[in-house]
């Protein structure tokens, strides 16, 4: 695969840790260097679903995840870093779309339902909230994306976004969009500091940008297999969450090591995770530093922020001009 | 009353009609002579809710709408002229007001389910038709509007814009919006040729743009009370709908001959019909002259259509300011 045009957005619902960074980031920076084109959304719009009633944090944040893509890897002349609320185009192909996309296929949408039962603090019955996967579309098809990595989570949303391009072609009789092919993320478990999926809303994170000193005061008191009440007792690598993360970040051997020391109780789980943090931290470390560097300098991020909103629009308003076309809007 | 900005819709889903005439457009007039600053609106996004399958008629139907406003006497020198679409702006807003707005207040509109039931022939389930509310709140408030002419139909809509304003003020504790208010427009019942009401979805309309010859043929074989086989049968006007015609275009002595002729067996419906033609005439025709002239000319509709966009949206964006900061949506 190569010289594809790829979409994906990010929402700025908080900063990000160690999991995106193994996660997405690393595969946006990989379908860069394949040789694709990228287009790399801050999704403001889409944070505003759940952060409505509090919105303060959403321009902390979109500097935050802007930061995390470049320090990552992601390249700002090679690949298109932008915000979605600077171009307005999405929010009227949203609109257009609106008016062809049954209700019937939103309210089916499995995660529409989870969701509203997982986040119980806040209200989420909103009408943008239903619409989330057509401004997620809006997003998508606007650059003629071909390529949407996406978890398997969101398998489900890529599908209805081909289901609306379909139905925009059949409906208006032209074929302007490609349908976007989900690049599956290999979903790599990563356990937070007390074994749940790590996740801002669990403040349970190790982040991007914490010092090596911060990551080893997490990991110090991270969560391990109860079995292991003193350190003669031995444990269950399998069950316990540091050795998740030795999965992600240590070499086979130390892995070994670990996964025996522990099994035999040859080792105790403050040097296990002593072993850990080295590995860790020589990989997270540099990231975080030029994170929080990139953070300082907001002017900096700003002018590669608007000349990516530049290159966006150039696309947007293009395929735009066709959409209207198709629908029969443009009076001259 | 003065001084007040005013906001109205007028979808172009078809050529108006003499309902129209004495109904939305001679409020329009008088609104704007009263001294309002008046934003009269051509909702073309609006009319996709109900046309999205048949867009090409869409266009013409803008030109259509935009003559009859100003054949009927609305002024572009003093009031706002334009088409939906062409600011974006109210895309914009809606996407925002939409992440705000609860499911369940939309649901409730009764003219929703109404509509749904209304109009058979065309799948209206769609996302974008249960968010028409939310999208009508943005072409309002999105200029301040302090009054809206709506319709008895139209108060619940109107009553949801209110609503959205007050959370929008609560939420992001920033009072924009004035709430605005309706300015009923006495709805005058005007009955089509088959006696339902007049609309362009029965085929039963006398048109603006119809000649006098136009307007007598149409006449001619409109429906009367069925009473009057013969012209000897007595008839009972009240169950005429040429007669709730008279009760608007012809004078009281007029009116008063050809109730007591009816009644009287006194007079055939062939000279009644004449009498109204007379008068109906003597008040459309001019207008549909000019309407008819206006509508060759779409170079000069354009012109009016782009200077009343570029009006609109000096407003629209300075709204949309105020909007992103209270929501905290700016960076800079
Ligand atoms: S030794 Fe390591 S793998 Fe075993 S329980 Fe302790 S921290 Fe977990
Ligand atoms: S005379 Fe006039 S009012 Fe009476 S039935 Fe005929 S058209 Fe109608």
């Amino acid at each position: 695969m190569s010289g594809k045009r790829v979409l994906s957005g990010t929402q700025p619902t908080g900063k990000l840790h160690i999991g995106h960074l193994v996660g997405a980031l690393e595969n946006y920076v990989n379908l860069q260097n394949e040789g694709n084109e990228c287009f790399y959304c801050v999704v403001d719009w889409h944070a505003l679903t759940s952060m409505y009633s509090n919105t303060s944090a959403i321009k902390e944040h979109i500097y935050d995840v802007a930061a995390g893509f470049i320090a990552a890897g992601v390249d700002p002349d090679r690949s298109v870093i932008f915000v979605q609320s600077d171009v307005k185009e999405h929010a009227e192909l949203h609109l257009l779309l609106s008016m062809i996309t049954p209700l019937g296929w939103l309210e089916r949408v499995p995660t529409y339902k989870e969701k509203k039962k997982q986040i119980k603090d806040k209200d989420l019955s909103n009408y943008g909230f239903l619409g989330y996967p057509v401004l997620q579309t809006a997003d998508i098809i606007i650059y003629k994306a071909n390529y949407v990595p996406v978890g398997e989570d969101q398998l489900y949303h890529l599908e209805l976004a081909r289901e609306i391009v379909r139905r925009f072609h059949h409906i208006f009789g032209k074929e302007i969009f490609p349908e976007p092919e989900a690049k599956i993320t290999e979903a790599k478990r990563v356990p937070g500091l007390d074994g749940r999926k790590m996740s801002k809303s669990y403040n349970n994170a190790i982040l991007i940008e914490d010092t090596p000193e911060e990551i080893w005061e997490k990991l110090r008191v991270m969560k391990t297999d109860t079995r292991r009440v003193r350190k003669t007792d031995p444990g269950v690598p399998e069950d316990c969450p540091v050795f998740a993360l030795h999965k992600i970040f240590s070499p086979e051997e130390v892995r070994k090591e670990c996964a025996e020391g522990c099994r035999t109780a040859g080792i105790g789980c403050f040097q296990c995770k002593k072993f850990l943090s080295e590995h860790l931290i020589k990989k997270v470390a540099p990231v975080g530093e030029k994170l929080r560097k990139l953070k300082e300098n907001k002017q900096f991020l700003d002018s590669i922020l608007d000349e990516g909103a530049r290159k966006a629009r150039e696309v947007a308003s293009q395929t735009m001009e066709e959409v209207r076309e198709a629908m029969n809007l443009k009076r001259r």
